[in-house]
């Protein structure tokens, strides 16, 4: 794919978040992408990130994930709805207000993901979405999250 | 102190959790204890654990301390309600329902941070809690947890 994930559309001091900073080191540095109307990652968690039942992952990761995932989909959703072509202008950040998770049935260790984000509403700087997180094509968690973009640089 | 912290009672098959389980070598290790009805932990994230925003927690760390943190105090308060005294028999475990968290200001990195929870009901299996996360004295984060009971391990 030659289109720049969203993550990688981000201004640089935006860019060092563990979990989709393409600038942190030490960070999962998720990628996500257009499909259609909705945002799509797909991540491959270390074997480490288990939880507290064996071989499935510990529910802070999920979490971790739906939230970067809907961060990053809430943004691009923004420029595309002001006209703003993401591969040339950087993104507008935006930071959780609320996340909320359910969590369906356990998700394997060591198995692909696929995180997926629809915006359900915006308004102003607020972008509300719905989330999931599935594994072998089953749903293993549902995100209910509400996303607040950065004030302008301009004016910080 | 000389009592094991929750996490460390619980039985080895359930300790690999990497936000709390104490044989992650990979993992945070976080210790949670009593104070008065309301389990606490206090925690110092790496400064790679940043977020969106340069030099502030990245939010799904805030959620994975509040998720595995409300997990342990469900597991000590139903022994404690039992009756059983963990220190000399390993807690039950629990699993994530649900987890909502509310982000109401940025938590710093590179400072401890107080994260606590309180049973709000219990029903068989269930436990409900309210947990936050502070830094600095100020409520960063609240969480509101909905636990699981894993069955019996003799029945499984």
């Amino acid at each position: 794919m030659n289109l720049k994930a969203f993550q990688d559309c981000y201004p640089d001091n935006y860019a060092h978040c563990y979990g989709c900073g393409r600038l942190n080191e030490q960070g999962l540095k998720i990628k996500s992408y257009w499909d259609g109307d909705e945002g799509v990652c797909i991540f491959t968690p270390q074997r480490y990130y288990t939880g507290g039942f064996p071989d499935y992952l510990y529910g802070g990761l999920i979490a971790s994930l739906i939230d970067c995932h809907s961060a990053a989909t809430a943004s691009a959703a923004k420029a595309r709805e002001a006209g703003i072509d993401m591969q040339e202008q950087p993104l507008e950040r935006f930071v959780t207000a609320s996340l909320k998770v359910d969590y369906l049935r356990p998700a394997p260790v060591g198995t692909p993901l696929e995180i997926r984000a629809r915006v359900r509403e915006m308004d102003g700087r607020k972008v509300w979405l719905d989330a999931s997180l599935s594994a072998d094509g089953k749903v293993c968690a549902r995100g209910d999250v509400l996303m607040i973009q950065i004030p302008d640089r301009k004016e910080g």
